[in-house]
């Protein structure tokens, strides 16, 4: 099994800055948890980090090469990039939504997403271990 | 760590019916599958499925003598029982809300749950496997 | 052909109080008159009442065993369950929602039907004769 | 005379949690006092505390073998439960809705009561010597 | 302690007109069952009619020489005079509004009591029973 | 048949100002008119003037003593006092409503009459003649 | 010159309760100042306080006999009687509208006075010494 | 104490036009009744009138060097000059608003003021008696 | 006869700026013309030009000395100075309102005039012929 | 004459995935019809591809040096994207916008194209058709 | 290059009052600061303060005369002096619209700026800067 | 001090189209003029032009290393890249909003900033001189 982890733009500032919101955890903590829990559940992880919508868009793509499922965090995208939401449906790769904090419980622009439609489901509100579970879902779910 | 898991009303005929929506595994199945998760993350479960609204408050009250946390699958319950809620609330045991598919993806009086507010999380959307990933959550994270 | 009819919440007190409405006949000649209609049409008939909503659940699924169609008259749980709703709708089984009173010409909250778009059809306003109605059409109609 | 008296959802977690809405009185102390001042006025009482639906609904149709008069604090049922409030009008046992709280003055989903219009008369605002006057109210008034 | 009960426009003809609303006892009937309850409660009562608003508000403020508690059933004045409302609220003596009949279940006018977020609680619907059942919760509540 | 003629507040003044608007007769004219029409038909007349909503209220109780009609000019009290029309409905004697000038032809608060739900019927706009056409009314119809 | 001054519901409390609002100077002190501006200002005045709408109104018409000018502060009967406010149009009698507090910035059903079309002027907010300057008002100024 | 008086735009016009709405006294007149009044109150006076928005903000500014109150009638500059808003809130002088007529019972446009907002309160409706009311307010009222 | 012609402000630049809106002629271009025509309605004309509100008010009440009409060109001011409108309506000068432009064709605020409710008449849209045809108007019309 | 066409996001998907939508040719068999029609029509093209809004702008900007017209689908980025919209506008190259699919008879999201304003002209709902059409148009069609 | 810097009414108080709103630094402050810098840039720069509007029209038309460009902090006048608007409309000299603090921040009233349309730009909320960074962009840019 | 100057999508073509909106000079002249006048500065300034949204978000990461402040002309993204407005408030440097044109006075969808309540202040409407502008507040203003 080969998953594809997408952080969306701003997700490299992690537990850098806004740590009230976000935690302070920062990205390479997070990523080596995602890596440990990937090798403890024999998933091959690819993990992408980008703020372009469309380096976004091209690595959905890519994925249909070799990878079975993707976790994306899409950021502020999330509420308003119909061209993920469009590359997500196109490659029709389970992919799975993920939140650090919850999405309904912040500013109002924050409350919709326009992937979710899209997508097979989301676990919001975790922190990094949002990550982590999504991992564990691909690991067993059959989608 | 003892964790109670409530099945909401109809849900006894899980992978029997609607096998389109909720998947073709049956509770025993599904219940055999959170049984050896929880073993395996060292977790004491009890499994408890009701039709009945007044038995769900009940087995949320007795939770208070020996339960660390719930995770509650509401069925239909969610959209209307300010009861359930107030059991959730009363107890203060954090709970984990979980749905087999995804609520915000279908009719529109199933978009709305009366119980969130009172739960620390939602998973929606993987079939049984949310209830195991809810489990996970509940190993892993500290509330 | 093998029938379930199920009397809702309230229904056991028929004939017995508020004759205004609902009619001087109490339950148990509603049920001979069922019991007769059934015989003459050749239908294998079992007749169920409570006033619990949980239990209406249950015995909606126990139908699966071996009935082929459901007469309900849901009572007031018409008006809100949900649960009773998907019930009816995970068992697939052939459902006529019946009704004593015309509940479109009463209280303003008992003109919505909940359980409405998940059953086959609907016979309100002919006192217990609604049941009967509901037997004649199981008979004659192929669901 | 014969009272019940009826204590819905939740009510059995009366001074153990959220003190500071409902008061630091347990639910068998309230009951104690209820004991006491049914001696007191020669009231044969009968307490029953249920988080369900039906079986509230069962107890209320019960209550017309011997009982003169319903004292009912529905919790969260009281905003909607139509099915309680048509086994009230069934019966027709003069029914007094009580509440600890004053239910005017919280969320606005407490605002309205479902069952008002088929009880006699309403005490609201008085904890739990709520139930003390309206056991007074039935041990003097006759309905 | 001293309580002030307070009858409002139209109460002196309590049980001369109107009986299926107010009942059939009349004004001075329910003036001795006052004083015998007081009397039991070893309670001081007095007690004060009047068809006029300015009169009540005289009362009111006489009350704040000896009396500890005001039970008052306003009449119509409850849904328009921000006068008496303004009196109770200056003399800040605790004050109990009572209703004969249910105020919720009539004329639309009626729903709205201009004296209410100056009361400590109200109990409604049980004839000249009110009455009692506030000098009882007088005589046994601290407010 | 013996009849009330209340008139309501300011109407003591009737004549003297505002002559433009209520003519230029005053309220002993009037007086005098009404005795003569009432002697002419046969019907014992009793006018009672007052400024005081309550004093009002006290008269209508009165008339339960010996009168058949009450013949009601309620001045600016026609427009907010709920508490005189329940004296009109406690005391249930046939009252007919009247206005010497068109109380719809003028200010917008003038427009709504509390009072005329309890009425038999309203004579407006025809000056003093308002009410010997209430008289002629009282005396010809039987209620 | 005579001047009545006419003081309305709930004002005898002042300077005892609500303080806050009203200030710490009590009725009599009031009246003492208004005696003692009167005295310099070699006004005649008469002090009228009355909780009674009926009264207040008697006392507007009584003012024709011998009164110049009305100065009024009507409290709680501003917002809604139309019956000072005819009588205070029917007498003709200049008249003063005065209040100790702004009422346009306290609770919204505060902020609308139905006498003020009629009245020739309005002091607002000098808290005691609006009466005073009223009363200098009516010493200098022909109306 | 120092007191500047503004007459604001057309109000040098003041008893020659107009007459029937502002009185027929000039404004020669009223400034010599402004001087005596503050002569008899032993406050010196300076008496300003502009048509200018201009001139009437410099004249507020200047009266930073020496007044301790300004009384102000800004005509129709009361309905848009934030200007003239701005002027009186940045000096803080304690400032009256005083107004001829009653600006409530003329063209709408009248009926808003956007100076009250920071003026200590209003006097309103008594010709030029205003500014002398204002004046004695002035003198006897500590701000 | 004996005519005041008011320009408002912005209009010493005429002919100079804005030629496409307001025409190429200049100021003194235009005063030849109304000269030119007054001399042959035998009128006697002065003329006045300023960008002051105050200015402008203090010219329409010098007018009043020894003028019949006024003709005003009020620029920008007609749209919000009710100053200026005050100052025509205290002088009761027939007064005529004149614009260059069609101040209806052009931007939304420019729609709006609060002189014009005290102007005989307004003429809109000829140029500088808008002023000759006002001094015809005025030569010919008994206002 | 020289043509650009651009494919937005998810268009190298074509005929690869959701077919129902967009049909079975993919995205070389699209561009080989495009070449043999500009062939036909003696047109010069140039096909481009990209996911990234930047890209597409960049692509865009370069035209400039030599291309006569754009034909542009810009898939999602259709419904939120001003940058490309501007890019557009800047370049003044005459575009053509093509949908495959009816953009009007799908998702709410999807009526709205915000590069519209700044296109000559939009063919929607032909499949690849409309890329012929297109360059078709731009063929016989001057701009 | 001749440059003339207007400030608005009430703003020879700056510094003076209102300083957490408008910061520290009085009205000559600023103004050496602008001369510096003028000086600097080798502007001849002549300040102008007014707090009449039509002195600032005036102003502007003078401007005409040698100016280059005008800076402009119209003070409340921003919000409604369409005769300012149009002063700098017909004098066509280049001018910018500086506000010390960011009108967008503070009462809905201030969020509007009537004169913007016809200013080649805007510098807003940076202090006494805003002036300086106009007085460079005058500099500067050939507009 | 270092400062990083973002320009984002389509002002790479700045100065070759829409000159009427944007002006005549190309962006390698505004470059340079932003050098030169950073130099004069003292600043060390890093420019940065992209059409790409993400690297826009990735350059204002990068500013964390070594940049005092930012100035951002973010094109059409400053009207719904709430990424960007992420990416700004993440990096908490301070930041300078710039437009070559005024924003306000154009289409509608240009008058609202996603970007503008994370930016200190905002310089509009100066051409390339904003960018200059800005650089000198960068300078002279202690953020």
């Amino acid at each position: 099994m080969k998953i594809l982890v997408i952080h969306g733009p701003n997700l490299n500032l992690l537990g850098i800055r806004e740590r009230h919101i976000y935690g302070t955890k920062d990205i390479s903590f997070v990523n080596e948890c995602i890596k440990k829990e990937a090798e403890k559940l024999k998933i091959e992880v690819e993990i992408f980090q980008s703020n372009s919508e469309g380096s976004i868009i091209d690595k959905i793509h890519e994925a249909m090469d070799d990878k079975n499922i993707i976790i994306i965090n899409a950021g502020a995208y999330t509420h308003y990039s119909y061209a993920i939401r469009d590359a997500i449906a196109s490659t029709r790769i389970p992919t799975i939504e993920v939140h650090l904090s919850n999405i309904h419980a912040r500013e109002e622009f924050r409350s919709k997403s326009v992937i979710a439609p899209v997508c097979v489901g989301q676990i919001s509100g975790f922190s990094y271990h949002s990550y982590l579970l999504a991992l564990k879902a691909a690991a067993e779910i059959e989608f």
